[in-house]
């Protein structure tokens, strides 16, 4: 390695959680695991809608209405305990297996990592806690603190502000547009293509795509 | 009808000209009629965060990209004539078998009417005076002006910019996230129930709501 090492920033929910538990979710109550996709594409689609119209509203409580539309597009309709279980389970998502292992790597490498997250402060410390993660993070940071969803440059911007202007960061996300947005405030992007994502041709490239983060904190490691 | 007519802003796409040769090209290339649900949720989605991180690209440009994102979770490789077939579909689509009376309702009841869409300039344009639907409206706007993608504010204010800024607005439009914005530039708002489109329980209502154009018509004229 050589010079000064970016500032590691990790989204949370399906970079480092697994949205396993909620394709269980939909096997069980729309009969097909991949209506999880449709939710998340909606789910996204509206936070985004509702930043760009100066609207805020606590993910969870987001989920379970983009969840209710959904469940109308499938004529079906889901009661309260059902709405609490997906909220639940959002709350409780697991680390993909190679998760700790990268992020240790990386540690013991000497990098800097916090997360920046769409989910409520208070939901992504638990998660985090819960699945033994915390510890690797410096700081938790949430969009809630400046009531915008990525990828809203207020949110990139916060985590210069809490950090400091003076460094180098980079973003690692599975999502594209959350690197899209980390990049339009210059940090750098990486790319971790987990199923069901995938990149956008012509229109973007990442600094570094790798298919687990295990690969991906070697490509770190080895090229900052 | 009491006061003043509010001047109607219609959404072009999915409100007023069908998706149904859409969704042949899905039946055709994906074999599944329902995976344009999943390319259109997609392409708003990455609209809007190009938006967001100050971004833009012609909206036919960013279907090509985001359809190929698409091909690529279904593991397929679409080559340079499927994707230049779907971007010309994209620019054909014809209207919905009620959208000619219900314009004509209005306007025959006094009503100014607007087109507002995400579609670039030159094609919004081409579209609507092939379906011959263009005469109905006073000014078709794209987006393309304030290089800015729906529900951004500036999409619904550069529409007071031509119009004036004392009329009254009501946005027309089958998508809720189109209705969110205008509703936060203070338009009135409108829903058209599509199929494959549904609403946003608990955190939105809009102020008329229609199974189809010609309804809505009725109602518009009823109400207003």
């Amino acid at each position: 390695m050589t010079g000064k090492y970016p500032i590691l920033v990790f989204d949370i929910n399906e970079t480092l959680l697994s949205f396993e538990s909620l394709e269980r979710f939909f096997a069980k109550y729309f009969d097909d695991k991949k209506v999880l996709r449709q939710w998340f594409s909606e789910q996204i689609l509206y936070s985004q809608a509702l930043t760009l119209s100066r609207n805020y509203y606590d993910f969870g409580e987001l989920a379970t209405s983009v969840l209710q539309m959904v469940a109308e597009l499938h004529n079906l309709s889901l009661n309260d305990r059902v709405l609490l279980e997906f909220k639940q389970l959002l709350g409780q998502l697991l680390p993909y297996p190679e998760v700790e292992k990268g992020l240790e790597m990386l540690k013991q490498s000497g990098f800097r990592m916090i997360a920046l997250t769409n989910s409520p402060t208070l939901s992504s410390q638990v998660s985090l806690e819960r699945s033994g993660l915390r510890k690797y993070f410096e700081n938790v940071i949430s969009v809630e603190e400046v009531q915008q969803y990525k990828p809203a440059p207020a949110t990139y911007r916060r985590v210069r502000e809490l950090i400091g202007f003076e460094e180098k960061y980079c973003m690692i996300a599975c999502h594209i547009w959350d690197l899209l947005g980390a990049q339009s405030e210059n940090f750098d992007t990486a790319f971790i293509k987990r199923q069901g994502n995938a990149t956008l041709p012509n229109l973007f490239q990442a600094n570094f795509v790798a298919d687990d983060l295990q690969e991906l904190s070697k490509l770190l490691i080895k090229k900052y």
